[in-house]
């Protein structure tokens, strides 16, 4: 579910709004900045970057991290770093902010222990438009015995889709997500979800996108995602990512 | 996403079922048993419901908790108790199963602190087929600053929505979970999700549901999903909950 910052304002009146000026973009694990036709992400003092490997990572998930990592060399590819709370992506955004929002945590990264939760990096594909969320999937995200929750793929498809959706209007409204679940995913596995725009028909953005398991042989879910963009964000400075 | 046993043991090969004999149902918060027209779930030694109030519950959290515990006295409603993960749910079912598998939790249990995630609780009505989980979303479910991640909405409906198609038969799949998001809930808030079954072509079992704000007040997100009920389950000792 992702909210245009006008939106967000909107609904609840304490919100603290970024500073005017500053083009943002919410996702899920960062804030993506639009100048011309590029796109890269705030730099965050003190803010660790998890999307990073650690002692948790399966040799496999090593294996797809770097063949992605190999894929940023020529450009077609950017890694997108992921810090533990939305302040973290954004503080310039939040100097007059509670206390209370600067402690709150991205579901994907509420998860103390390495390797429990969510493992995950993201790429960026601007070119074709594309995204892919590489991901571990740890003990704490069950549902059935030894399987992931349907909650967990769900959230790691609203995270992917949606950040495709933001590359092309930083000011979205998640319309419906659609999700049709295929084979359970064992947990501990490496799951590659991963997004596409579809098509743009004025204000609708059609996002699909699936998660499978990351040697691609297992499709697990398939998803499709409407997004509508909001008429205020139709402005010359708001350039989209994927031209 | 709701597998049944016989498909998640095919999935894995090291999957351990349940003892030849017991009748259960897998559902995200427990385990429910059939017997003629009844249900009750499992008593699990050492294991802490969860499903109770602590010091982290607001006064509204408190307030709506009552009211359905109050409803439970006529035997309308139950409420369903929730541990931390699906072995304590189902321990029986687990007597040969690894270490690892015990050391699981369940997605919506997977924070230790109270009150940084999900704090929720399910009631049942089986005579209106009708479940609803009353929960106060923490401040570790973020997605855009300050609000809930769609992806824990999402999670809250699976498990919702989900649980009332169990009670029609515990051999189902899910096919399809399709959300609607209409206004974002901030952190903090209490909601209802709540979840009735529409009607049963036969395999199919079509389910819908959506979350509001605990006084009703404001709709958050909808959806529907559909679960396909397996042939091998339609046994004459497999009686539904719903008559």
């Amino acid at each position: 579910m992702l909210r245009s910052w006008a939106r967000l304002s909107r609904a609840l009146p304490g919100f603290v709004a970024p500073r005017s000026g500053v083009q943002a973009a919410v996702t899920p694990t960062g804030v993506l900045r639009h100048s011309s036709h590029k796109i890269w992400l705030t730099p965050s003092e003190n803010s660790i970057d998890r999307a990073v490997p650690n002692s948790s990572w399966s040799q496999e998930m090593l294996h797809h991290f770097n063949r992605y990592i190999e894929m940023t060399k020529d450009g077609s590819w950017q890694k997108l770093p992921s810090y533990r709370s939305f302040y973290e992506h954004f503080p310039e955004g939040h100097e007059r902010c509670e206390l209370q929002k600067r402690r709150n945590r991205l579901f994907l990264r509420s998860i103390d222990e390495e390797g429990m939760g969510f493992e995950y990096v993201m790429f960026l594909n601007a070119t074709e438009k594309r995204m892919v969320c590489l991901s571990q999937l740890g003990p704490y995200l069950e549902g059935p015995s030894g399987f992931a929750h349907g909650g967990s793929l769900a959230t790691l498809l609203d995270s992917t889709l949606g950040g495709c959706a933001i590359c092309v209007n930083r000011r979205v409204l998640t319309a419906n997500l659609s999700i049709n679940y295929k084979n359970p995913v064992a947990l501990g596995s490496v799951v590659l979800a991963e997004s596409r725009l579809d098509k743009i028909e004025g204000r609708k953005i059609f996002v699909s996108g699936e998660i499978r398991s990351a040697d691609r042989q297992i499709l697990h879910a398939e998803a499709t995602a409407l997004f509508i963009q909001l008429e205020s964000s139709i402005l010359p400075q708001e350039k989209t990512v994927f031209e």
